[in-house]
């Protein structure tokens, strides 16, 4: 089924939530992270609990990401060469290495369904020589994970780098093509850059992509840019956005957030979004909500997540209806509109 | 149904727990905060909403703490006279004024089944003439709190303080008894002293207390000692053990508390308590557990307050059974030897 977008559960768990939450929501496929999990608890407690998905008891299809991501922003002195990325972890100060081939022998005894090459990601901006430097770097590595790639219960999907230069990405694309993936990630993304780069970035380099691959656009979540990307081809989203800002006190109501802190809000008894059965909405009012969140109440966090979700969930579903009755257009241009008008 | 046990929902809601996932496990009262709530939300806001049942959705029984405890502990610049506290805000340092008529006021207005006296509330070991000249004050109190009381729809608790002293804590008795309210806390417990000093005061006293009341003993959560005050004649309990634990990363286990921290928990695949039916012992391991604390992951501190509430639910039914059954002196032998063995 796709479109389809995972919520994130970086350390095996989606954040202030139970999994069958998150099942009743919708979603089938969540996101780990391999750098978080093989840090804490380690490999061997996961392999050991008989891998991630009884670690976590979640039933349905995982993703890991490599971490290339998570190296260069939690990661402490990290030295990158052609073997591998050298760094100190940020839970305990050790020094870890890790290669293309670590990388995939660590994903496979995590045992999620399908799994990530090991990237460098450069922050926003980066020069176009650094860059160039890095794909050269991130192409090598996919081929070594490639060829380190054994397990045949697990897809591995190569991630296309190439900061915001439109023919450096076409270029890593073509590269990753030639070593036939089953899925292809669009990486770097959601690192601070305008809408229209992402968007025009994306619509250039997925043309590149075979059409019969998974492509998966890392790190978007905003509704909006998930239907414009929809549009462009992308099958795949994760984003930490609506459990993330569920945590921050915001809420998802249309397609905008709003922050119950808000003094607004406080003797407000209406639902969150009078239009969403999620049983935040179903049972709370605005002014429960901000009570919760103003005395930091774990309960707010989970209520605000369950309703963020729930908006994600609803707008994937639509989606996919969408695209399957040829009204996707309409839909687009409907959710634009709420954008600007609100 | 009594003996019962009340979870602790200060702020209007019991830690990291949906309502009906409270009410699944057993429970059908529990107690707020008036203090607490009276700051943040106000009791405005709550009484805008319909009070303190629709504010947080909650369709069985409320008793409201008037305080007193929260006011020594948590109040700024505290003075007290007769007349009533005077103290500064934590949450926004505002000064405060609350009097015996004020609390009945702000208590009506939050609208629990169950409201209590003021009550001064001395931090431990407390000396014989302070504590003389605080009973006096709050015998002088209740009478107010008893007067101002007018609606008929919630019952008034009186309760009982008087240190470490039985005397003190029995005239204190005796003086409410002629206020003659429906139901008797027994207060200033579980600051500090000995189990057993707890057990002696509270059976000194109990028998002060007319039988056809409701008498309660404020702040016990430990499992063994429930069980020697319900012997006792206590037929209500509160306490913010079985959730503060779970937040701590601390789980009820046999009648003994676990750490889960515990680097002995990384690789034990175990429920928590192979003999427990709740949800978290049906679907994570220990491991699992352990790997959600030492993360600090809010769905491990929900797992481990749904089992340390089911504990305590799960021995409350098996008391009133027992007392039913007329094999409670069995139960509490079993219980005592329990905490020897382990």
């Amino acid at each position: 089924m796709t479109p389809l977008f995972m919520p994130v559960a970086t350390q095996g768990t989606v954040k202030a939530m139970r999994p069958e939450q998150v099942m009743e929501l919708g979603f089938r496929t969540v996101i780990s992270n391999a750098y978080h999990l093989s840090q804490r608890p380690g490999v061997r407690t996961v392999e050991s609990a008989g891998g991630l998905h009884n670690f976590m008891g979640w039933n349905g299809p995982i993703i890991t990401d490599s971490g290339g991501f998570q190296i260069l922003s939690l990661g402490a002195d990290v030295k990158i060469t052609v073997d591998g990325a050298k760094f100190r972890s940020h839970i305990d100060g050790g020094s870890i290495f890790l290669s293309p081939e670590i990388s995939m022998d660590v994903q496979e005894k995590l045992g999620a369904d399908v799994i990530m090459t090991l990237d460098e990601c450069l922050p926003y901006p980066a020069g176009r020589d650094e860059v160039k430097r890095s794909i050269e770097l991130n192409i090598g590595w996919a081929a070594r994970c490639r060829k380190a790639h054994k397990s045949e219960r697990q897809a591995l999907f190569g991630i296309v780098q190439g900061g915001m230069y439109s023919d450096l990405r076409i270029t890593c694309a073509r590269e990753l093509v030639d070593l036939d993936f089953p899925g292809y990630a669009l990486g770097g993304f959601s690192v601070g850059e305008p809408r229209d780069m992402t968007l025009e970035l994306a619509g250039d380099t997925v043309g590149e992509l075979p059409g019969d691959s998974i492509r998966y656009l890392m790190g978007v979540g905003d509704p909006v840019t998930i239907l414009e990307a929809i549009a462009l081809g992308i099958d795949m989203f994760d984003s930490v956005l609506p459990t993330r800002i569920a945590r921050n006190g915001s809420a998802l109501v249309g397609v905008k957030r709003v922050n119950l802190r808000n003094s607004c809000f406080k003797d407000d008894e209406r639902p969150l979004d009078e239009d969403c059965g999620c049983y935040t909405c179903r049972n709370f009012s605005r002014s429960y909500l901000r009570h919760l969140v103003q005395a930091k109440e774990i309960l707010g966090f989970h209520l605000l997540t369950v309703h963020n979700l729930a908006r994600i969930a609803d707008l994937m579903f639509k989606a996919r209806s969408a695209v399957e009755l040829g009204t996707f257009e309409a839909m687009l241009n409907e959710y634009r509109q709420l954008e600007q008008s609100e």
